[in-house]
């Protein structure tokens, strides 16, 4: 394994790409998700080998709900199904998304606050029926200077801390919504490839350019 | 004049790189600044041509405060000088920023709501002491489910629209607290040479694959 100079403490995943992917081999767009869960515990394995401390996963948000009922109904699936691999796994879980929507899948409701597995090697967060304005809105006016801390102790995705760098998969240069407020000085890198092709090299292609960056936080 | 088959309607500018070019020549770091200004009007005068309805530079944020004293009068300047010369040009005026503070530039206070010059062409918004922390504080919770149009309504910066596009020059990929609410689903494109090597065709450039990008917002 590579030595780095400097890591992410935390990384943002954007795994897009799937029904691009199936599409382009003559599957369904709707199963493209199911492929997606594998590469999302390579990527897991990999950050635990290099002590990365704390990972975010784009699941689905409430915009994506607007899609065919087939693909919401697959998407969920592949939401669900990677939370309980990972309840197999040594970590610390969160699920942040809206719970008050039929489209929160019942099944993750007990880990809306964290959950310690095994030794609970790092934070895995899961964004699921997420929406940035649902996420900010919890937000109640305390002063106009509060702090940057202050401001993000009162929005829905608290628990989830300021994201060092993001990796997109499927070539799109965009946050889509994703925690705006945690990814405010994030570190963004995009990988052509979409997320079903995940490769290790990827996350190491990442790493490599995440150390060459300053960190100024505008100072 | 080349032909696009899509235009962004917003552009946003992250104008990065002017202590590092300045550095690179020999000069001192806070002689990069005015270097800025020039660029900022072909930039302007080109978007007109194209028929861009809005612009937004990112001047300065509170976080550049932090600065040594000599750099922080050589952005506040240049801010002032922009705007000051953009009162002979048409358009749409505004700065958005902490207006609060005795680093936000005296001169500046008319420009606080938007002023229309001329045939007002476009809207040219800067933001002057500006924080995204002071923007999105201002937002009050009025309801869990208030659609996304309501929520940028309550914030600071809610005169100023949606942005399609970001370009930035200097290198940097990530959003340095620049607008988060209205660069939610925007496209970022980067430049690596510093914005005093400004150029047209790095207009173009980016113009040219954000006709490419599709546009689905999540659907």
């Amino acid at each position: 394994m590579e030595q780095y100079k400097r890591l992410p403490r935390h990384i943002g995943i954007i795994p897009d790409g799937n029904r691009r992917w199936a599409q382009s081999k003559g599957l369904n767009k709707e199963d493209g998700y199911r492929y997606g869960i594998e590469p999302g515990f390579e990527l897991y394995r990999e950050c635990i080998k290099l002590g990365i401390e704390e990972m975010t996963f784009y699941g689905f948000t409430q915009d994506n709900t607007k899609r065919p009922a087939v693909q919401t109904k697959a998407f969920q699936k592949a939401c669900v199904d990677s939370v309980m691999q990972l309840t197999g796994q040594d970590a610390n879980l969160l699920v942040v998304g809206n719970t008050g929507s039929p489209l929160f899948p019942r099944e993750l409701l007990p880990f809306t606050k964290r959950v310690t597995i095994g030794k609970g090697l790092t934070n895995i967060n899961f964004l699921v029926n997420y929406g940035w304005d649902w996420d900010l809105s919890h937000f109640r006016k305390a002063s106009q200077n509060m702090g940057k801390d202050n401001f993000m102790a009162g929005i829905a995705s608290s628990d989830i801390s300021r994201i060092d760098l993001i990796i997109r998969w499927g070539g799109r240069r965009r946050l889509s919504g994703f925690l705006p407020v945690q990814s405010i000085y994030a570190d963004f890198y995009i990988i052509d490839d979409m997320w079903p092709e995940f490769k290790i090299q990827h996350l190491y292609d990442a790493l490599d350019w995440y150390q060459t960056q300053d960190i100024t936080r505008g100072g």
